[in-house]
């Protein structure tokens, strides 16, 4: 088909909605390694799981073998609400690079939550209403992961009960109320409503809490009240299972036209809209059908994959979670306060930690300002004002454009655009300001981090 | 074709994005009543129009008889980053509702301005630009008319300054610094940066500023700078022009299924996203050709159509715009603090006004609270969080779909979404905190606009 007839923005018909999630593990030579109990240093039990997860999630979690998962019709039906998600072609971009590139994108922050989080916390919340629990718990920070599990929970009628990092709680009030629009119960963390919380705070009065933090009072909550379990919104291989209709929307229209990207680029904090987008494309490329160069982009403050060690490490600070093999910056590595909140983790999805050893993807690490400047020449070019963590991928994108501009090559690059940043004007106002800073940590800050990493047999 | 097949979203081709605007003023009986200027009582020429306004949009102002007037291939161009916008079909609500009603919505807040006003603003930098000039000044309130302007002009490369009414500057700094992103420079008024913005500082220290005083800031600067005009995003008769790709397209998407909506329902303030919705279909009620009922909704607290007069008045407080014979509540009403910003104006579109004067149309006037537990219902089910001026048109759409529910007929209803409510979160919290409280002006109230109004010679 003639290049001409690609118009702007690729919509999928509702019936092209995948009936199937992808999961890539099954197409690994080698898997990702297993998730450990940390008490006993053996791989954790489906039995074990369930009672933090649900069953049938625990089920996703450990099949490395099935590679077609059906998706039940109640979620492909809540999917028509936002979904086919547009693959947009960014001629209006390509035109003011001045590239040879043909660049695409694909944008997921078409719907409320504002980012591609939505179609996990669906998945996930649906397993927990057909088990017929009450409700579920989970934490958030920048606050896109609990704004999508609200809207999930909403939908189906199930209770939601979100702890919000203190400091997030406060300096988005907005986040924050969009939640309670959707009836989820926003607690921030640490609280008294937990036990680990009432430690906390009373270790460390005034605290204005973390991640890991949030977590274990989330899995506290779930595990200590009957009908309830505890969801996480990356990280996962079952949020990475999810995630993978990002992948194959994109891959369908791009096949539609005739189109074979080159380079695919995301962002990656846990992982999950990396793994989502790539995860067909990586399947080709695992079978042998055809290659691509797969980019992972980080921050330069938090880099897990261009830095970090490939190890097991707990999954949160709190070190109550189970342990995952994974490039890691340790657990108790502090990130610097990069507005980029989803990309503020220390760890990273065993699946993608497996590949990128295996030596399938790369990886670049970006400074904030320079992502600042890609976000706000794309926003006024293209017309959409992206999230911090999407504009990684932005200025990944931008520097591949522009190297084909030097050699002359067309080549044709595909970048995930996870969601908006409507609600992080405040980091966009530091950049208008010309006051955004950046920060690289040094390596005695990482060996803090390293020295921390548990011991596990076998683990040098 | 079967009921069946109708999906969640009907996206029309970008192909089908319309060749033209549609120009209900041709096909009016009764033209709306020309704007006068306010020195002479006299009609205002094209001349005096050209000093305030660009050459082009003089002429669509003026335009009451051509039908279609094309629409220029770089605004089409434009509109393809994010138009056709989706007609999406409320099969949620419907069930939600137990109703037998068929809702329809034109949702126009998919793109990063949040509204309908991005199809004006870019029609109106489209003019500027092409006429040579280096920027234009324009006022804002809420701020999703500024936002738009900001967009349009980064894209285009043309110069904005966009006066923000002090109050909402400090108030709602998110949507400031979006407007900055986009290149804007934003000025809250009023300032020391105009002669008229110091005249007011003079005589009212420490005001938090109006429309009126913004609207008068924007015009000296257009009118007193070289390359440079005002624009304005409702109200006038070329917004609603712009405005009709709304219901051009949603007439389209609706045809191509074989449906005829019975009752179409939009929210007002100056009539930008009603005029722009109902005008396709009422050009056919017009002519003759097919019946509808078209519903106006505008908030209790600031009743245009429903308790206004139907007269020649100021368009702003400061009265040195041109007199515009519409439904108002008079140019020195003060809307109470009604968090739908967009819809706090005292008067209505001359086109609007003419056509409900001539009994086309119905309007009814709401109460906020009911507006807010519409809102958050449709967002709980349809999975968008609507705009507080949308969601008076989405209480309406609900409250004749539960009419059809006790008669059970099977109406086919249409609304306009015109945008998102994300940087409405204050307004939302209120509501969700229960501290969201209601205000009608009494008859005493409405009697002090009624007495400023001007003295027009054949005027009762």
């Amino acid at each position: 088909m003639s290049e001409k007839k690609i118009p702007y923005k690729i919509y999928l018909d509702e019936s092209e909605i995948p009936q199937n999630w992808y999961n890539v593990r099954a197409d690994m030579p080698t898997k990702p390694a297993p998730l450990l109990n940390p008490a006993t240093g053996a791989p954790l039990t489906a039995e074990e799981m369930s009672g933090i997860f649900c069953e049938e999630l625990v089920a996703q979690e450990l099949d490395n073998d099935t590679a077609y998962i059906p998706i039940p019709q109640e979620i492909r039906d809540f999917y028509k609400m936002y979904r086919p998600a547009p693959l947009i072609r960014a001629y209006c971009l390509e035109k003011a690079l001045g590239t040879p590139a043909k660049i695409y994108y694909k944008f997921e922050g078409n719907n409320t939550s504002g980012s591609h989080k939505l179609n996990s916390a669906i998945a996930q919340a649906y397993y927990a209403k057909k088990q017929g629990l009450k409700g579920v718990t989970t934490e958030t920070g920048a606050g896109q992961w609990g704004t999508a599990l609200s809207m999930a929970c909403a939908y189906l009628g199930l209770d939601c009960k979100v702890f919000m990092v203190k400091v997030s709680y406060e300096q988005k009030p907005f986040r924050r109320e969009v939640m309670r629009t959707y009836g989820a119960e926003v607690t921030p963390s640490p609280s008294m409503t937990t036990a680990v919380g009432r430690k906390i705070l009373e270790e460390h009065p005034g605290t204005t809490g973390s991640l890991g933090c949030a977590i274990s009072e989330a899995v506290e909550v779930a595990t200590s009240t009957p009908g309830y379990r505890y969801v996480l919104g990356s990280v996962l291989n079952q949020v990475l299972l999810h995630q993978s209709v990002i992948g194959l929307e994109s891959k369908a229209a791009l096949d539609k036209y005739g189109v074979k990207p080159d380079i695919i680029i995301g962002c990656a904090g846990g992982g999950s809209n990396l793994g989502g987008l790539i995860s067909p494309f990586m399947g080709e490329k695992l079978r042998g059908e055809k290659d691509y160069r797969f980019i992972a982009v980080e921050p330069a403050s938090c880099p897990s994959f261009t830095r970090g060690k490939f190890a097991y490490d707990f999954c949160d600070t709190g070190k109550i979670c189970p342990l995952a093999k994974m490039y890691t910056l340790g657990s108790g590595f502090i990130p610097s306060a990069n507005h980029a909140g989803g990309l503020r983790f220390h760890g990273m999805s065993s699946t993608l930690s497996q590949l990128y050893h295996d030596g399938m993807m790369e990886a670049v690490a970006v400074e904030q300002t320079a992502v600042f400047e890609a976000a706000e020449k794309f926003a006024r070019i293209e017309g959409i004002l992206p999230a911090p963590e999407s504009s990684h991928a932005i200025r990944v994108a931008i520097d591949e454009a522009l190297k084909c501009k030097e050699t002359g090559e067309e080549k044709t690059i595909l970048f995930g655009l996870t969601g908006t940043g409507y609600f992080d004007m405040v980091a966009y106002q530091k950049f208008n300001d010309g006051v955004m800073t950046d920060y690289i940590p040094t390596d005695e800050d990482l060996a803090v981090g390293f020295s921390a990493l548990p011991v596990v047999p076998g683990q040098e």
